[in-house]
């Protein structure tokens, strides 16, 4: 076997092929931060329970851009087990991580996103990290998270589509799209949404050509078997269905949300 | 955190209350084999270098259909790391592995999965589960598994769009589709197929009701911002490059198929 293989950087090397004979350059950054020297610094933050699609679907395209390092940031370096059942090791902590990155990307969950929105050290790692990042990001219910450090105060943002209505609780305004980008915040959907919002994200970071490079090679030429991705499109008995199974931990989230943002200090 | 969220039963049980008050039945198998007793088993291959999105994908669906055991199986119970670099842990060896799956997997890679092709301890666990299991399926590269094993022969079947032509040499025919079926055997394209093939085959097992709830579930109702998913839409200097970048592989993967397939008794 290749050991290249078993770099992130395998495919990144390949891409970064791409560059040849290529004038495509980065756009600047919404923000317009200086842009730093050296690789791109990114971090995915995992937790346990969080949704394996969710971080996968953006690690995807992010571990294959050229002069990128991704860091998969979680507490300890101890295995994680995300839902479904999948058992993965995080290759950064709160304290290792870079302190200066240029994009951070929380995941969502479900019952186990309720847990994060209230744990003081991961909340306190996205706050510092989020707070010099030039691109502050979640999939999913990690927007929730997001919400949690008090950093998507007055900004237009989406979340998985049961968790939408929670995030005016943290001062945002939920904004319909696949993926909101709000000056240097960027969020995307549900679970899926990740591919969506990664490709994206890699138009801002590396160039649209580059990204559509990552595109092709990943064949992301969508063709859902069924028409039920969304509460708009599914057949209502079937959103009416899922509605009523997370109805509960849905109530949890607005709950936890509540109590967050009524903290003396939010 | 909620306890459940580790299991991969977590959304699953949640899936399971679908059931209720629906008559959605499962579809009978193409080939019409005996229905089982007992939750669906299904396999999922893991081998060094993998990519971490053609399992997942999938693994997102089927880990949260009711009434199912997910077993990621691998030589050892070591941690295997995919690409981009993630290292996961198996849940099965190919001596642990139940002997009977209603379906086994085997996701793509590149240079990795020339070697999986031609790892005889693999190659001979994906022919037994296969031989006797009610779907014989793959994602991306991942039908070149299948090819070496010599299930595909005489089945239509696809595979990453880089590795169309070499399915031939397995005495597969390439047809054209996201998820092609022929009789049991389901192959998906490249990569991101593997959420399109999901869903397909979640319609087969527990019927269209229940995979659209997992649909909606994980929101995948996909926006991709370019053009460029598969070789026909992309920008024609991107596929190009992108087939130039990847030609010494595509040509590894060819050239061990013909190796393969020279074999006496293939």
């Amino acid at each position: 076997m290749n050991r290249r293989e078993l770099n992130a950087g395998a495919l990144a090397a390949a891409a970064g092929l791409l560059n040849s004979g290529s004038a495509a350059a980065a756009e600047p950054s919404p923000q317009g931060s200086a842009a730093r020297s050296g690789p791109l610094q990114i971090g995915l933050l995992m937790y346990p329970g969080f949704f394996a699609q969710d971080l996968v679907g953006p690690y995807t395209v992010f571990g294959n851009m050229p002069n990128t390092q991704v860091h998969l940031v979680s507490k300890t370096l101890g295995p994680v087990t995300a839902v479904p059942a999948l058992t993965m090791h995080p290759t950064a902590t709160y304290e290792t991580c870079p302190r200066d990155l240029d994009l951070i990307m929380a995941p969502g969950g479900v019952e186990s996103t309720v847990a994060a929105m209230q744990d003081p050290d991961l909340i306190a790692f996205v706050r510092d990290r989020g707070s010099r990042a030039r691109f502050v990001t979640s999939v999913c219910t990690g927007s929730l998270i997001l919400g949690a450090t008090g950093l998507l105060k007055g900004y237009r943002a989406t979340s998985h589509w049961l968790a939408r209505d929670v995030l005016k609780e943290f001062g945002a305004s939920y904004a319909p799209g696949r993926v909101v980008i709000d000056r240097n915040r960027i969020t995307g959907g549900g679970v899926t949404a990740g591919l969506d919002f990664g490709l994206t994200v890699a138009g801002i970071l590396i160039g649209k050509e580059q990204a559509e490079a990552i595109q092709l090679v990943h064949e992301y030429n969508p063709e859902p078997p069924f028409q039920a991705g969304s509460p708009e499109t599914a057949p209502p008995e079937i959103t009416a269905r899922v509605r009523r199974i997370f109805a509960p931990s849905t109530e949890h989230m607005r709950l936890a949300a509540v109590r967050i943002a009524a903290q003396p200090g939010f």
